[in-house]
């Protein structure tokens, strides 16, 4: 009998669950990413704000599947799907299926503000993190050569946008760079010229969370030096200049956007599926699609509702789609049902600066250094390799000894802005 | 009284070795470099064939000079100098001197054939580090599902010119990338299936080498499986060829040129200066312009003759020359004439391989692996910064036991091809 295919596009968290849980068990699996690796994007702020190289975060996804016997990679982008021939295309040709998961993620929405979309910087990609690791760097050198005051506060204003965990933590952690490495790169820039700026639609930071920890958030980053306006909203913005919902403008030629993501664009290359808010693709209860148990669609791009709501776009939720697609993957060719997906929500958490976090599980709540103690043993547990693990260690323990990021290079991005 | 103002441009060895030697002697001291961060370039080729990441070879100028009191960095491209008036024309504005150390280094020497410039790979920078270990990548990814034979082969087909130690330790670094990782990673590729060509136009390699040391050279690349073409030169290429001056022609769309360097383009920012071979400036035995015993010119780019012959453009010869120029500047200021310079060859070495090199100094030889120790040793004694060295050593550790390169990330390069 052929093996059936099994083709999985997107290598994140939700694919690369798929594909463990799959492989061994006698199917012809082909993985498909656009990139060669698995990307580790919780901690690509890090990356931003020179705490971490890229390679650390960045593991092979050939070096993955090397023992594996089932499985080939093919290293492409999907651009539309046939759902009624099984049939995917890509720049590599047309790829059949027997099963298809579609963990394709998701995009920055700027929600249609094109100037914002212009202009602004977004953590999705490697890329991006060393094109914003880059801004920084470069404006401090900037703003230590310029005579003018008004413009040389503007080039050390930062805007960050959105108050969820990567809002909080990208702050958090540019401001602890600026005060520990950058002032004393730069002896003539005082860390009370700089601002940063986290702005927020909601009344409080961190929504997920339960609101003693939300204040103490906010209470911690202001302590730090954090300006955080709640209940604002970002409407444009320039390449010098954001403006804000009331008409005030803050002169700064950085804006992070963190404030929404989309469904990846590959959303759109489905042809008569239903698609909820954010253009993500509306799942079965099982993550399979109306009219096509043999198509999986898991994380960023699943529009899956649970006890009403549709789950939220996070890591935790692809990861557990992904193996559950793999068993009903497994259940269907055993000829049974496969069981609907139940997200079981383990808990929420956000680092704020060195020793200082919080998190959430079930009725447990952490905050400060036990909780910055559990979100770093997590983390280095759910990165992927050895060899990655220790670089983060060694990385964090030099920071958290000496107070030094030495990964401050600037380099060639591709929106390098010159000296 | 007031301080004296030297301005080094350039950080590589020549610079950071004179900016040392000035430190502390009462000198108001600028640093200039179009990038934040010293270059170890005797390591690009380590990166270019994913054996250490970026972060490992560079490191951060300011950091260099954090506790200095006299010294200050400025980011930016010196694009002229005039020697009448002392200054130097940049995009930060117009820099003044008193004593200036010219340190620019050098350019690739693709000795007028645009076609061979456009298609070419050089290694000066860590973007073209990159780059180049994308396009290997890459590469490998696209032969893995390329059926016809041909195109699968000249995928596979790499050609390198220049037998010096770039060359060779970039050939034997690919061959070794090849077999070890590569082709472990694609068990659809047989390593028997590529090939690597370096092409001399030389009647042997590593001519800066005792004879017994480049036979050896040349014949443990040949048993490694690398092709090595002797007394032959490229005379073009295109995107998909690379041409040799028989008029035979390889199809191979990677062309690593090795073959040559000539003065960095801030040479002919210098007007009324006496120009030598590769267009680098005639220094006069003390390193200073004629006419201008303030101004001198150091490393790659300057022409400095020794028992009848200008020196190498290698990095030994650009560190003591800025030892050199730092004294030479301390004894005008003490009223006295500064010694002529004179190079001290402590010897040359080159890796090939694993457990594999060669080495000279003085009259003593070493080849195989106790040339390999001297190399490791003396790299790691070179390269700056405890925590750079700890990542060079941990890997190669990694590599040596466990013959696994993890920096194999396509990333989002300059010249990225699309997979």
């Amino acid at each position: 009998m052929q093996k059936k295919r099994v083709v999985i596009v997107g290598m994140g968290f939700g694919g690369l669950n798929a594909a463990k849980a799959l492989e061994g068990h006698g199917f012809d699996l082909l993985m498909i990413d656009r990139n060669n690796y698995h990307l580790f994007q919780p901690l690509l702020y890090q990356v931003a704000t020179a705490g971490l190289e890229q390679e650390a975060i960045a593991y092979p996804l050939r070096a993955i599947s090397r023992g594996w016997q089932d499985a080939e990679f093919l290293l492409t982008e999907i651009v539309g799907v046939d759902l009624e021939s099984k049939c995917l295309r890509s720049a590599a040709g047309e790829i059949f299926y027997d099963y298809l998961i579609v963990a394709a993620g998701s995009r920055t929405n700027f929600f249609g503000m094109k100037d914002v979309e212009r202009h602004a910087f977004d953590l999705k990609r490697l890329d991006q993190a060393e094109d914003l690791r880059n801004q920084i760097l470069l404006l401090f050198e900037r703003a230590s050569r310029e005579s003018d005051p008004l413009r040389r506060s503007a080039l050390l204003t930062f805007v960050i946008v959105g108050g969820g965990p990567t809002g909080v933590e990208f702050a958090g952690a540019l401001r602890e760079l600026i005060v520990h490495v950058l002032s004393k790169d730069h002896p003539r820039i005082s860390p009370d010229e700089t601002r940063i700026v986290l702005v927020e639609a909601a009344g409080s930071l961190l929504t997920a969370m339960p609101p003693d920890l939300r204040e103490y958030a906010c209470a911690k980053l202001r302590a730090m030096g954090v300006e955080v306006l709640l209940e604002t909203r970002v409407v444009g913005a320039s390449a010098e200049t954001v403006e804000l919902h009331d008409g005030t403008t803050i002169a700064s030629p950085t804006l992070f956007w963190s404030a929404g993501v989309a469904a990846a664009p590959l959303a759109e290359g489905f042809s008569g599926v239903e698609r909820g808010a954010g253009g993500r693709i509306v799942v079965q209860p099982d993550l399979s699609i109306k009219g096509h148990p043999e198509v999986f669609v898991i994380g960023d791009l699943a529009c899956c509702l649970q006890d009403g709501a549709p789950l939220p776009m996070m890591a935790p939720v692809a990861s557990q789609q992904g193996s559950h697609a793999a068993r009903a993957i497994l259940a269907r060719q055993a000829g049974e049902q496969p069981p609907p997906f139940r997200y079981f929500d383990k808990g929420a958490m956000a680092t704020i600066g060195r020793s200082s976090a919080v998190a959430v599980t079930g009725r447990l709540k952490f905050r400060g250094f036990p909780a910055w103690l559990v979100w770093l043993v997590l983390h280095l547990f759910y990165l992927i390799g050895f060899r990655n693990r220790l670089m983060v260690v060694m990385n964090w323990a030099y920071y958290y000894f000496f107070h030094e990021r030495q990964v401050r290079l600037i380099t060639a991005g591709k929106r390098r802005a010159e000296p």
